[in-house]
Formats: C-alpha cells, sequence, structure tokens
C-alpha cells in the first residue's frame, strides 16, 4: 500500500484528518525528560482524534526521534531519507526548491523503492511565506508564474504523495487545489496558533490538517483535537 | 567576539580555510556505533587542517549531534536555533527562501543575542541548483533579476554570517562576491567528490572551503586535507 492509501485509509477508520504536529517549545537540558513524558502524555490523550503525528527539530533535537523539510544536495537528501524511513518514519516533507536532479530525485528514489512518502512544501503557513513560495518566477517557457504555482506543477509531475499549504491563505489552498486536483492531496498546517481556521482550509480543498501548539499546549489536548475534528467535518 | 570574526582568527591561527563536512554514508542500524568511532577518527587526523567542522543530519539522526538548512515557519525555526545554540554550535545555515517575517527573523535575533552566526544558502552545489537558486524572479519594484541576486542582497540587507555558494559554479561566487564585498564571507561546499576545485572557487571569492566526502571517504584524510589547504593557498 501506497504511503497516500495509507493515509486515505486512516484517515476513513479514525474518522479524522487531523495531523498532530508533536511540537514543544525550547527546553533546557535539565528539563528534557519531561519533555518525552509530556509528548507520551499528548499522544495518550490525543491519538483517537489524529489519523497521524509529524515530528519536527523540536523533538528530534532533545530526543532524537525526527526532523524534516529536506533542502540538501542529493547526496545528503538520500542519507536523510534512508535514515528516517529506517527509523520507521511513513513520510518525510521536502523542499522543492532544491531543484529535480542531484535535489530531491534520490529522496523519490529512496521513498519508491521503501514504498514510503514524500510531502512538498507549495506555500507555508507564516507571513513571510509571500517572499519566497509568493514570488513571481519565470517558468520554463519564460513567462512570469507565481513560485507555488511552479511547485503545485512539480508535486503533480514527481509524484509527490502530498503537498503543503498554510491554512493562513485559504485563497491558496484554493488555486492550489486546482492545479493538483486529486492526485496530490493537501496538509494544511498553521491552523490554532498561527490564525488558520480548519474549517475555511477544509472548504478550500485542504485534506488532512496539521495541528501543533493548539493540542500540544492545550489544557485538555484531548478535548482541543475533538473539536478540531468537528470544526474540519463542518467544513468538508 | 562575533562568529564572523572567531572564523576570521581560527583560520588565520591554524593557517586553514578548510571546513571539514562530517559525512558519511547512511548506515544500518548494527554499524552505527562504528560511525562515532571513525568520526572521531577523521577528526584526530584532520584538525590541524581544518579550521570549523560542519555538522549535518548524517550525524545528527544516528548520533543524535547537529543538523542544518532550517527552512521552517519562525516560531520552529527560533526552537531549532535555542537548542543547537544550547548544544553548543557557533554558527546555522539557514535557507533565505523562507523570507525574513515570522520566517528566518528569529533565527537571527537568538543569534544576535547568544553571539552566533547564521550563514545563508545563496547558490548550492548540486546540478538542480540551477532550478530555485538560479531562477528568474521579479524584485519588489519589479524588475527581473537571478534568485540568488536576491538572496546575496538579502544576506547583505539581514547581515549574515555567511554565504553558501557552490564551488561547482565559480562564475555565480565571482558574481556574488561582488555583491557581498568583504562584508559576508563566502563558504564554499562541493569541492572533490561533487567535482568543484578548491583553486578555482578561492580564486572566484571564495574564503572558507566546505569539504567532505574526499576527507572523511579518503584512504588518508590528514594527507587529503594537507592537500586541500596547499591547492587553497595557491588560489588566494
Amino acid at each position: 500500500m501506497s504511503f497516500k492509501e495509507k493515509m486515505e485509509e486512516t484517515a476513513k477508520k479514525k474518522e479524522s484528518n487531523s495531523v498532530l504536529a508533536l511540537d514543544f517549545p525550547f527546553r533546557s537540558p535539565d528539563k528534557r525528560d519531561e519533555l518525552l513524558v509530556e509528548a507520551q502524555d499528548v499522544l495518550d490523550a490525543v491519538h483517537p482524534y489524529v489519523c497521524a503525528v509529524k515530528f519536527n527539530h523540536h523533538l528530534v533535537l532533545p530526543l532524537a526521534i525526527m526532523d524534516c523539510k529536506a533542502n540538501d544536495i542529493g547526496a545528503t537528501n538520500q542519507v536523510i531519507a534512508e535514515y528516517y524511513y529506517a527509523a520507521g518514519f511513513d513520510a518525510l516533507i521536502a523542499n522543492p526548491f532544491v531543484g529535480w536532479e542531484e535535489g530531491l530525485k534520490p529522496i523519490f528514489d529512496v521513498a519508491r523503492r521503501l514504498q514510503r512518502g514524500v510531502i512538498l512544501l507549495t506555500y507555508m503557513s507564516h507571513k513571510g511565506a509571500s517572499e519566497g513560495y509568493g514570488q513571481t518566477v519565470h517558468d520554463a517557457a519564460g513567462a512570469a508564474t507565481a513560485q507555488y504555482v511552479s511547485f503545485a506543477k512539480k508535486a503533480v509531475q514527481w509524484g509527490a504523495d502530498g503537498a503543503v499549504v498554510g491554512a493562513t491563505y485559504p485563497e491558496k489552498i484554493r488555486e492550489i487545489h486546482g492545479i493538483l486536483g486529486e492526485h496530490v492531496p493537501i496538509y494544511s498546517p498553521g491552523i490554532g496558533a498561527q490564525g488558520g481556521a480548519a474549517e475555511t482550509a477544509a472548504k478550500a480543498g485542504a485534506r488532512y490538517f496539521i495541528v501543533g501548539r493548539s493540542i500540544t499546549l492545550a489544557e485538555n489536548p484531548s478535548e482541543a483535537a475533538k473539536k478540531l475534528c468537528s470544526a474540519i467535518r463542518q467544513g468538508r
């Protein structure tokens, strides 16, 4: 089963399209043991309401668990992919800006061999995203186009298993969804703490919803995750 | 002392502008213990001939030591920076594509507070680099410009401590050096295994030289590092 199919199936079974971003603020070395316990607690409380968990530097660095947004040269990307997939991760997030040849191709090669997924950044959720993702570039034929449009086309062309588009930009979700169609599902971060609304993102075409701080830092993470599920259901 | 001054001083003292990229190919879990020993051996053999060491996912993932090329949202970048700097690293490499606001600004803020360095990707060393770093973009005034030119200008504007430009593209080093002047030193990877020549990169304006596999995988790493030093001296 491909990563895409696995996501589809898990989302259906769990009746949830929420992806938990297991992110926590910086901790000093003497407080890092607690981090593992806290992360475990949040997972225990929230797992009925999420279909996947996204790890990031937050947990890798202190706990050596995971990382993402690969944007290195091919030889390095290959090593990164081999390690993550060997560690049991089902998918990696990568930045298409790095290009194909000696760039992301080696990640896709490893992913295909191991039946794992590659999700491409297409439009990020923060304010400065317009600087890079929103800039005007010239396509191969010399015509002016938006960077994120060129990334969305690459996601289709390279056979990506997903595309990241910030929930803080629902109009970009709609436009990118128009390019990706049903081939490449949209993963949408930026919900809650960053100001994006799951319902709006769902209406615009997002399939999965990456939520971090508004669950991990909630007084009642389980309740927060449950609420998110119903917001998404209303949007779809 | 700032990171830039520290590099300058160390390079002078060590009579070397080489930065060792401590990269090794993927190892299966049962062979990872050897990796620490090997990395230590290479460091022991090579340290007289290098002024700095650059870690990457290769060693972070199996050994939980380091990482780089930050390109996340500001809140995450801040956590990444806090952890790396708390772990003792002197500088991070980041991708300017992510933009300033809620992007790289938080990394620069943490770096300034802790007197650490931020080095920006400006033109990478691999073939696919032309796809992103070499693309034509529109600047704020709407004029067509090269992406790497816009990145080099940001490196100056944001007060970066260095700019990464691949040794495989000496003509880009020359052009970018023209923009950066003496404010932002150029760190040049891609020497050896990837086909770049230290001498040519040095002549074009690179200040520091990042070398990985042609030292770490050499039969005699010490000899390989020594040779590199003299090649750089000839180029300068």
